[in-house]
């Protein structure tokens, strides 16, 4: 296969560090694949030390690996903090599933970070395993100096919120922080989610939508304690859509000592990399808490 | 004209700003233009504080308005330090001259800030006048709180940058502060600036060329002493190009005591929004230093 070998596409300086496209064949998805690295100052030096930590952020519907890169504001912070931002893309690409590119709110660009089972999804759609498993596989096979399975935590925005909370709390211990920026906490309950998971999942058996809802995880979650950031701001035009319902999940983690979820409303602040911008430095910070 | 008045087309909350996106008409370009303001927290206060400084950044060549306000990173050091971003566009909009949009170095997205005085480009082409005199009018009618006039500093990138330069340098006095990403600093001699002003000014009187000729304006400049900052990235294309030559404006600079030009030249950087992040926030606390 031609472009089954992972390479570098590109990669620029930035705060002292490299910020680098990859591609590689993905074979939890049948398709060649993108994601992006920020390789912090440290990491880049020879001979690399051998733990920098890593923290993966999860982009929202219709972006790709390429929106937090550009406008996340990230990479000072990170860079000083010395952790690499991992930014894998929001769907499987290029798979020509009938419909896949019809909305912006399913298929391309809208993968809901969940394994499908309904057919022709299942056959391609499975963000879940690719960002649990396949993807830190490729990051520790190719980046040695990367800490892939001892000092991992995750974020990220909307639907990517959404992966971020579902992951952290389906894998009790594997990350050791999690936070969200107007992350959607009960997709079950919202358009979007119900849309998403009645085409990926089927609406025979709604109880197998529980799996991939924060609220629902959060009421349940029994691993180690783990401390969690959501900010959201006032003015987002889906927070009043209630696409994303956060006082769900904080109502839900209220209820259960094994989670704090920090829920902190942002006056006047709407659903835009603007807002995200505004607070990375902080979820940064907060991550580097229990990664370094 | 339906859309002559100025208005307010959209604005998100950023770093206890707003980042916001005006559109007015333009008398000088005849057509309808777009610009951006980011005003630090200070300025949207009420009452506003009657003299914000204000920061104008000019674009590069395919740019609008808005990939400085998306990509540039800068709202967090202007915010912190009270200077309000100027963002006009890089050329007339929609203005149907033949062959405005063919290429991505002359027309549409390429008007270099000067004024054409070739037919048909100069009836719509003069960014010149639209950025020193007609814009800072629509801001002081609209912006009461912003120091039109007595505060102000100009930076840019790339075309931007040689667009600051020149402006900086014909308008002794007027800005307090320049300063430069990777910018064209002798368009005399290279190739786009050799295309753009034959494009815009002919090539029958080659010496109206070095009116919009940074190392040939810093030979003669007279003006009030003005210090200038130069970041240029050693892994530049256009570095390698010939299009940006740094080193004829820090010879000619070296030679005039009124003009005090530091070039800072930036190991491995290219001439991407990557290499703006990195080093935008010292380019804020230069020029916060002579608007404060």
């Amino acid at each position: 296969m031609a472009d089954s070998a992972f390479k570098l596409v590109s990669s620029n300086r930035m705060f002292g560090g490299l910020m680098a496209l990859y591609s590689h064949y993905s074979s939890v998805l049948k398709c060649t694949m993108e994601f992006r690295v920020f390789h912090p100052p440290t990491s880049t030096e020879s001979p690399a030390p051998a733990s920098t930590p890593v923290l993966y952020y999860l982009s929202g519907l219709t972006c790709t690996s390429e929106n937090f890169a550009t406008k996340g504001y990230a990479q000072a912070a990170a860079a000083k903090a010395g952790l690499a931002l991992i930014c894998p893309d929001t769907s499987p690409r290029g798979v020509d599933l009938p419909g896949e590119d019809e909305s912006y709110d399913f298929g391309s660009g809208a993968g809901f970070y969940l394994n499908a089972t309904r057919d022709p999804w299942s056959q391609h759609y499975r963000m879940y395993d690719y960002v649990v498993d396949e993807l830190p596989g490729v990051l520790k096979a190719n980046f040695p100096e990367l800490a892939v399975g001892s000092k991992e935590a995750i974020f990220g925005h909307s639907m990517g919120g959404h992966g971020a909370l579902v992951l952290a709390l389906s894998n009790p211990g594997r990350y050791a922080s999690a936070s969200a920026f107007a992350p959607i906490c009960n997709p079950i309950n919202c358009p979007w989610g119900v849309k998403a998971f009645t085409g990926y999942l089927g609406d025979d058996d709604k109880t197998a939508w529980e799996a991939y809802d924060a609220s629902v995880l959060a009421r349940s979650y029994a691993g180690p304690k783990i401390d969690v950031l959501v900010d959201q701001g006032t003015d987002d035009q889906f927070l009043k859509e209630h696409q994303l319902l956060p006082e769900t999940l904080a109502a839900a983690a209220a209820a259960n000592d094994q989670l704090d979820v920090e829920l902190r409303m942002q006056d006047g602040y709407d659903h835009s990399y603007y807002f995200i911008a505004t607070f990375v430095e902080d979820h940064i910070a907060f991550h580097a808490k229990y990664l370094l």
